[in-house]
């Protein structure tokens, strides 16, 4: 996995709700991948690239494969901003490299690297045939 | 609400999973909606009513009220059954009456009366027009 | 249920996720429980109230009843408010009316009401004895 | 990652639930990682460790990486099986291989390899100390 740098295409600030922690205390595992997709998806529209859209018009964005390192802890009462850069893997893949920072001490909680694909009628397509992802990649 | 009875149409086990659980230790309150969600539409598909087909045909279940009482909380490791009795109110409505019992005691832990209708082009339907329901009514 | 008015003691925005949808592309009915209760605790910790640290106290607030009214679908990309009102009803219960008003038309889309009480080791308490509550009631 | 194998420790069998789904229709790439939790904790409690019982005793058994491959989409309706394996990295992580496959045809849905640790008072502990684990390890 890419070493985080000081240079991000986009980020989005959240705060932990009450109901994303589990019995433990701190927020679920499982929860962190939300956050990963929501932050995603708020960057993607903001390059006219409409998830919800795309499903309406036959085109799904999926994930082939995902990788989180979980350094801390999120609970309660945390603030956090997550922060996502892009780029094309060969035609077909575009892959996320995304970090989650608490605020407002900066420390890395956690990283992922997630890869996506286009499928349309149920195969693979070119990322560039998206309307919108050409002028990403 | 009516008090519950010991005939039910139909009813499906459960056990808690850990990440349903809050910080308090115990099933947070929305995950009830979800157990009474899942209990209904597996009820609803025994009766080869399917609420994912029905979507792709451009009927949809929605909801339009819910009521809870929250007797016992449901904690790790936990097991329950969930009971439901459906019948109509008029033509557009349909009534579900659902009870969790923990087990082996058989002792209530919530009970939900759930008001369900069908869209159809953004309009209500008459229920009997849904295919499926009009031996259930 | 109290008809909504123009005053009101809280409001907290948020957006959908797109996770939070189900398959008929809209916030599934359970979401709207976790909408309502974030509103709760973040109106309840504006007034120094911190859910999770009175858990860790021995105090749980938890819900007795709650009816959900669904007036409208959220669904992908849309915007809304939750607005909170809150008062006592006898020594041991609070209750929290929450509406959901979509943005930027104000639309009613949802409305609540939550009984909600205070347990220690098991048993209902007094909510004036819950540091912070006595202020409010 | 490990080619999977005919042998695991423990399986432990699902439906998909409805609201598990996004507005793609299928099963949304979070609740994956619901499943493997699941299964594993459910595995755990077979061989008396106790999730939610050791975090009463102020151990928790937390994630510190996860992989996921996601090779098909699950969607409503679908039955499946979850299997694991489980083994010790070192004297300080355990390892869980999952692999989800659909029934009746027992094609690969998903596989998933889960680094936990063991956590007392904030520093990681020796998983031999653990009630349970030493017969497991």
């Amino acid at each position: 996995m890419h070493l985080f740098t000081d240079s991000y295409q986009f980020e989005l600030e959240f705060s932990v709700r009450d109901y994303e922690c589990d019995l433990q205390g701190i927020v679920n595992n499982a929860v962190y991948l939300n956050y990963f997709e929501h932050t995603r998806h708020t960057f993607l529209l903001s390059k006219n690239i409409d998830f919800a859209k795309l499903h309406t018009e036959g085109i799904d964005l999926i994930i082939a494969r995902i990788e989180v390192d979980y350094k801390l802890s999120l609970k309660s009462g945390d603030r956090f901003i997550v922060r996502v850069n892009m780029f094309p893997e060969g035609p077909l893949r575009m892959i996320f490299e995304q970090y989650i920072f608490n605020l407002p001490d900066q420390k890395l909680v956690a990283q992922t690297r997630v890869t996506g694909v286009g499928i349309k009628n149920g195969r693979p397509m070119k990322l560039d045939a998206i309307h919108g992802f050409s002028g990403l990649l």
